[in-house]
């Protein structure tokens, strides 16, 4: 049985109990305990494929996961883009979502409740409808006007708050209330495991690349590929893992600064709205966990995402800005970059529903 | 060596000789000639892997095919949805796009041409980049603005007519310019052979289902998924082939013309803006392998799709109004399908990019 753990102060419980967004006793973020086989079953549903690396498998599946890897030999690297836009919801979210909507739904929730900059809120309103339950999205007024609309159209209720820590204060009103299942991808340690599939996928199409980099907000997509590549090691599946490299903006570092202690300055970043989270509430172990990576943290601001945000487009990936800080990132460190590293960039966000807001 | 070749006058000529739109001696729609091997090759690259039923193969691989295969037990039939709004454009047409474009590049052409209702614009913008062409999209000044968008942002130049019908007769200016390659994705043989991949993917996910829902614009997408079974058993992988239902909406109905020799009157489908053609130049040619599919045209109208449109998005599938049609045709024959069949639905494009105008 899959249990809660606290790695502050060790309350332990089975998931199947009760569901704690956060430790009950401590407050701290929880992580999962469970026993991994380390079996990779033949299958394209991307649960059943590797359920033995994950602590349960959703009932319903909605094309999530498998995305496509493509290769780029780019002056001396080779670049490798992992397509997560071409998720069904259009982000990477939906790998996440697909786990944790699904979780509430077995714990006999009716309504889940997220706050989001925008494609949790999609995932989110997408894998409720499907499971049968509603879904209350609190989104900041200033989120993409694209991404509101997607999401009132997959039929959630969307409740817009002044700005992004707002979000976070009103959802108390709304996650107290009998059947609601606060979603709390910031916090949510089933996101993390969700997103290691990532790191499987990556290592079945082309084996361990030399860097990986990712865009940081919640910090749970480089917690996810991080832990993903450590389990495959633990397993005995490969040899060693990526070094990480993670992005942020410099309007929003809050790793920069766990790492640093202090902030770097540097141009205004709001183009990326997916990442302008400024606590969250895994900070710690996100920082640890890019030292364990033997990685480091990438500042980009506005000009230079607009820069990569152009030229993804021109190599053909329909990105959101926020995807592009990857690519901007890269072009920051590919100097020092040694030749012919193999080096993957997560695309985490598809830019056709908020192109009109760009164009 | 793939060969042009005129199913009317008898025409050939090698491929790589020169390059024909249409039948340069009668006009007719061109067919490709090449030899299938029928192996599939163990790759996660569409191209690689169908290599041995395709005429040649691109350079450039841009996450395009291996669309997720979605089953649904609904009622008394399997509903087994096919995902193509999940390719890098966001439509169907990146797989015909992906090779026509290509063998422009090869042919060593300059610019891209084409005249669409959008989805083939995305298509051809995007992968004429990727090659270093220029591209000049011909699109009815009324084509949703989403689209349009996209394709700029792509670095396609759209050139607006007034009607559909115009789009084609204003090409004539641009397609006999020096350098210029008309894709001409209506006529194009290179279109069909490559839709053939959603076939071939079908057959390896799942089997040979008993039905398959198409919708029918141009009629490329009916005659690759019709060629791709039938190759499949010229080779020996299946012994039948599935019988196929044709949409289209009552506003352009020109297969059901020319199956019943009459139009059916009905509700306007405006709705379904990427299959408003009425006058496909493979018609004969769709009409027969209707025919040989042991199928039938099935008719929808504005309330039909916009109702199947609610649906799909509620079952979490973010399609375009075209794509829904496929559903109300499902919803119209349902009544007469025998229990427990397995019926494959296309859905072609992705609604994200055009929700604002529906939202």
């Amino acid at each position: 049985m899959p249990k809660w753990r606290c790695p502050r102060c060790g309350f332990e419980e089975d998931i199947y109990s009760r569901y704690h967004w956060r430790c009950p006793r401590c407050g701290a973020p929880l992580n999962l305990l469970y026993n991994i086989s380390g079996k990779i079953i033949e299958s394209k549903n991307v649960w059943t494929r590797y359920g033995g690396f994950l602590p349960f498998e959703p009932e319903r599946y909605r094309g999530e996961g498998f995305t496509p890897l493509v290769a780029e030999k780019t002056g001396p690297h080779k670049l490798l883009f992992k397509l997560e836009y071409l998720n069904p919801g259009g982000s990477f979210k939906d790998r996440g979502t697909a786990l944790a909507v699904y979780y509430g739904f077995k714990m006999g929730f009716k309504k889940c409740v997220v706050d989001t900059s925008g494609n949790t809120g999609i995932s989110v309103a997408l894998y409720s409808k499907l499971y049968g339950l509603d879904s209350i999205i609190i989104m900041p007024r200033e989120a993409p006007e694209g991404k509101k609309r997607v999401v009132r159209q997959l039929g959630g209720l969307i409740i817009e708050t002044e700005s992004e820590p707002g979000a976070s204060e009103v959802i108390y009103d709304y996650i107290n209330k009998p059947g609601s299942y606060y979603v709390a991808h910031l916090w949510s340690p089933i996101y993390i495991v969700s997103y290691a599939t990532i790191a499987y996928e990556v290592y079945e199409d082309f084996g361990v690349p030399d860097y990986v980099i990712v865009p940081v907000g919640s910090g749970g997509l480089l917690l996810g590929v991080v832990y993903g590549f450590e389990k495959l090691r633990e397993q005995g599946l490969i040899d060693k893992t990526p070094k990480v490299i993670a992005v942020q903006g410099y309007s929003a570092q809050p790793v920069y600064i766990a790492l640093h202690g202090e902030s770097s300055p540097g141009e205004s970043s709001t183009l990326a709205d997916g990442i302008l989270v400024s606590n969250p509430p895994r900070i710690a172990e996100i920082a640890s966990a890019v030292k364990r990576a033997n990685g480091e943290v990438v500042l980009v601001g506005n000009s230079e995402i607009a820069r990569a945000y152009r030229t993804l487009w021109e190599l053909g990936f329909t990105v959101e800005p926020t995807s592009a800080t990857v690519y901007a990132a890269y072009e920051k460190i590919s100097g020092r970059v040694p030749e012919n590293s193999n080096i993957l960039l997560v695309l985490t966000g598809s830019g056709l529903k908020t192109l009109y807001q760009h164009a």
